[in-house]
């Protein structure tokens, strides 16, 4: 990194936030000053996460300030890259200048879960106001988040940036985090075993690149869109199947000798998927559920008794997955951009909003730049001396 | 054990084998000989479960020498204790005289799972003939079980029983074996952690005995029967619930401060049991499913997920759980012998087997009694001489 | 707990402070107040620790406010259980009047370490003063401690007493949670299992009485003391070795059949007793080093690599494990105050700290009880009114 | 492949038989015959550890038929690859003409150890003979193994060598098998952690390797030879440190800002190499022992313990290791040929381990191709019709 580092920090920024459903608007906003533990990143570059789009529509996961989220200023938006701007007190891990990626959780470090180490599972999740403040922090969700210039970071969920790194391949390491976690509460040392992923959204996409780059062998991914398999294959799968014209178990017992698949990883959540996880998995395998039914469908549970399958529903990107997803990213291992299909500046998030939510134009990872909205704004700063 | 060593053993026994479904027969039988790590077992006694009532009926889950087990001369039974009247070649770690109880699954050794120690997921259960003969033995299941006066076993699914045990109590080691695999593969550091059994059969009740032994706290039995429920205070339960007459969830959520139990234990696994274990389990805590139902049901699959709760199908008595059980046992850490209601002689089999899929006067666990037959055959073998 | 909360909390207390080595003195001091996430403890009762007379001598293991612990109004003492007297902002899962007992390390929260969920291994020890102030605390250590009418506590080092527990037992559940938390990283699932421990000081006492409590058979003690030997038999030993007179390493192999123990818990901490440990487990066994040479010592490395033998040096009472001991201790599994032997009032803890010290009157644990100094300072308050 | 599978094996063949201490000849020996679960190999090339050199120098490190392996016609060499030539009964896993490689230990499936699925750990090693056969096989150690034309191995020590894999590389496998093991035993997690490796002989050179594959970040290689270093980098490591010319453990603190190193996998086992390793390691850090000092060493366990470190001494390959090994060298992930300098024809075994003995032209792996000599026995054959 050659950029010297900031000196000044605005005192306003600008920020879009949520008013009713779906109804967002950029205003002008006070920067957040960081606290113990905490930095102030400048957000130079955020990606939407399919979440975003439910956020606006239906809410937060948790209340915020003790109730829905909506008309309260708050700022959604997850998925950000930027260059640290200043810290709080007594922060020493990162230096003002940083190009950093964030995670989502920051545990409260005081419930039972925090003490054990899963973050993302805290006990004290949304609580972070009035007379309940244990610190739990949930950028995008209960805390303000990405969609503005600056954002305020507890140090547990921010990683360095390598400078061969872009600013769009950075927004994607949360994602490939999220991926990693699911591959880690399977256990981890997938070399040589094999994976089948469903669902080639951006989870299910990095998931293959992440199982493949951890040596698993052979990685399937099953999905319904040819273009998307396509692009599994170029970060890793050995083998896809199309969903829409194959018997997918049947495939898949036969590409296992007809004992099924060691691990699954569901990224798409359906009725159907949830079902073929489990019938095309083996005997003492394990399926990890990234991706979930919106509410209750058939499911064969006594397969998976009699089967000792073991089936892990996963939260955000627990266990510092998202810095073993950063150490092959950052080594080139796969190349995660090539799920990022486009670019608009921080004042078209509407239309950012809009190509993620149809998928226009095959669109998959839309991300959000912050660079030109920066520089106009230092350009209105020198401008005002 | 001061028992002189057994020095003669017959050629022939009397054995109950399987006709057509759900008809038994008591014929005489070659007394198998042991290989290799295999020891031959006067059997003393042995426990009805509710799967041997299905394996009468249904049939045995893989099949036997390429089909179904009936009119194939086999012995079911596989809850059963007794004393080692000989040894197979090179065996060492047992001795001619030793009362040993039994556990099911002996591993192929070669497979995957097996490698890995998961002898109770095999991938080759039930290949133990022919050509494909993988030696793998499942007495009871796919080999010849206890409803015999003799059964051989590999020598790891042997455990000595102390002479402070009864026969009686000796048969129920394994199902303690099967809740402790339960328990183990939830983790195991379940002291003073909320655990809460739903169903009070056999592997409910003593699944609140070993939680309980572990150091959980609270142990909540949930069931329907109050007499049940009784035997499980008994157990160790430190709270039961009356599932017809308390809103089980909400009684739950109400012991644990809103929050929901860190370990739940589904031995009922009916459509109802299934989807309350989901919502009663606090976020990032885990459910073991020892029964299951057994045709799909509607599921909550997403609650699951979004509360990074693990889901376990456990399968047989794994990870040498039954050697945990029975060092709890032996030491009277719980008293097993309150879920044992019922004792017949070996002749009766058809009568117990009637007690105990009719639960006729509150049968739990129904013994068979060997001792009288064999005493019968001795007598018979002095008088040849 | 019956007992009224507490209203009223003195702004003055007496606390012993540390001069220059091995000189203490008794102060009057500051109330000190609770921050976020922290209690007031009224301390009731404190046990010393072999710990606490080093750092009386040699001072503590991290530097306080960037030097030694001397002369700088620091209170030693860790050990500790009390009543709480006020919460700081925002803690709930506490009540004014609740009895409590502590552990000592409450990691930063932020470092690698503290997000694995391993506290006691905080890589921001000691930092909790100046510009680098991570949070950390480890009362007695490297914060002010127990030997004083109050403390201040992160609510992550409290765990509260049952009304059946007396003060003087409370203050050994961090004992045992030491010795809990070596069981725990040897795998916790110790029942049925051959464990030694060796050198029957306090930890290594407990420490038998922890793995009789999960089920460990036998567990074996080895002592140089008769009478401590005999107290391990009270305890859960099944068998006991008097290290002066037998070869120890022969007697383990001839009552484990040659093959060595399963696990084995070092408390003595010895050249010898180290190399015996090694020499003593078992193919694919593991050591815990509760206790350590204070040098190098010769040890022999070669026979655990060859026997795939796992060494954990543990550091606290890590990985909740204090909470575990307090579960196996609120339901009587064993009677800790076996090893409690000797009280004496807070003015006389140089008394205490010598009986301690050089075992007089055969002194394991020596506890100092504050109740009469509050006693005369709620005399003195009222007298003041 | 496309070699047709061979029909038929001979009786005899050529076989390399230890005599006295480091006297070995060349013989005619019977070919075995493969048992249950066990497969014939025809041996294609085989690799010279260190381990062999012990061998013929003092014996295996278990008797065999209750004695020293010399003068029985006992035939070394562990690390080999080549094609089955005939199955044993209900052998299915493999067909004649696969080409496969080995890993050495058999376990005996029915000990403590081996029930966990720790089968480079079973308590019967080296038990496969007369009364006490309990079926453990280590080829080259305690069976006969691949100095010869043919050998008999079980299947659980078999793995399918890829076309595009050459035979020299193959036999490389079971040494990346045993780095990859010590990095399983240490968590496997280890993307974007810290590694040192101290050592660059075989299993450390391609620890270097392993490590790397998994994502480690930085890969430090500690070696006192530049040449090795030099292919140490080309295998992965990122910084290479000249032990005999750098403090080598002040220079790992300063890489990693004063914390220590996560993992350090010590290759070379001198009392110099063990107490770096201890001191470099970061709290809460692990250490694996894949090499060791012949006899007890001064070494810092205090310093061990009160970082709250875990040694884990490894032996062999287990955990399946062999495998997830395999499964990165069949991907190319590193060349493990930078390690092989030399080959020799089976008739030159004494040359090749002159060579590998005395580092002849900076030998590391040698090894001896079998090539030849199936041709000459084959042109033989054809003559003898």
């Amino acid at each position: 990194m050659n950029a010297p580092p900031e000196t000044t920090v605005p005192s306003m920024m600008k920020a879009w936030v949520l008013g009713d459903p779906d109804d967002i608007k950029l205003v002008d906003k006070g920067v957040p000053v960081p606290g113990k533990a905490e930095a102030l990143v400048r957000i130079d570059a955020v990606a939407i996460c399919a979440t975003d789009l439910e956020i606006l529509t239906y809410g937060t996961p948790a209340l915020i300030e003790g109730g829905p989220p909506f008309n309260k200023n708050f700022t959604p938006g997850h998925e950000y890259m930027g260059t640290i701007a200043a810290l709080g007190p007594g922060v020493d891990e990162f230096s003002v200048g940083d190009r950093v990626t964030v995670e989502i959780h920051a545990g409260c470090g005081q419930c039972k879960r925090c003490r054990m180490g899963m973050y993302t599972s805290c006990h004290n999740y949304g609580k972070n106001y009035g007379d309940q403040d244990k610190g739990h922090r949930a950028n995008g969700f209960t805390t303000n988040g990405g969609f503005a210039q600056y954002a305020v970071n507890n140090i547990n969920t921010m990683i360095k940036v390598p400078d061969t790194m872009s600013d769009e391949e950075a927004t994607l390491v949360v994602t490939a985090g999220t991926s990693m976690y699911g591959l880690t509460e399977l256990g981890g040392l997938v070399a040589g075993e094999s994976v089948v992923v469903i669902g080639p959204g951006p989870i299910g996409l990095l998931a293959v690149a992440v199982a493949k780059s951890l040596g698993a062998s052979p990685v399937v991914l099953v999905g319904t869109r040819e273009n998307r398999n396509r692009i599994g294959l170029e970060l890793g799968a050995d083998i896809t199947i199309d969903a829409r014209n194959e018997d997918v178990v049947a495939r898949i017992m036969d590409l296992t000798g007809g004992k099924g698949a060691d691990y699954v990883v569901d990224c798409a959540g359906s009725e159907t998927t949830v079902n073929q996880a489990v019938h095309m998995t083996n005997r003492g395998g394990k399926i990890c559920l990234a991706a979930f039914p919106k509410k209750p469908v058939e499911f064969d549970l006594g397969y998976l008794a009699v089967n000792n399958i073991y089936l892990y529903g996963i939260r955000g990107e627990g266990r510092s997955a998202t810095h073993r997803a950063m150490a092959f990213m950052a080594e080139k291992r796969f190349d995660a951009t090539k799920i990022h299909t486009h670019t608009f500046p921080m004042e078209d998030l509407p239309t950012a909003l809009k190509y993620a939510r149809e998928r226009i134009d095959d669109a998959i990872k839309v991300v959000v730049s912050m660079k030109d909205s920066h520089a106009a704004a230092d350009a209105a700063s020198e401008g005002a001396v």
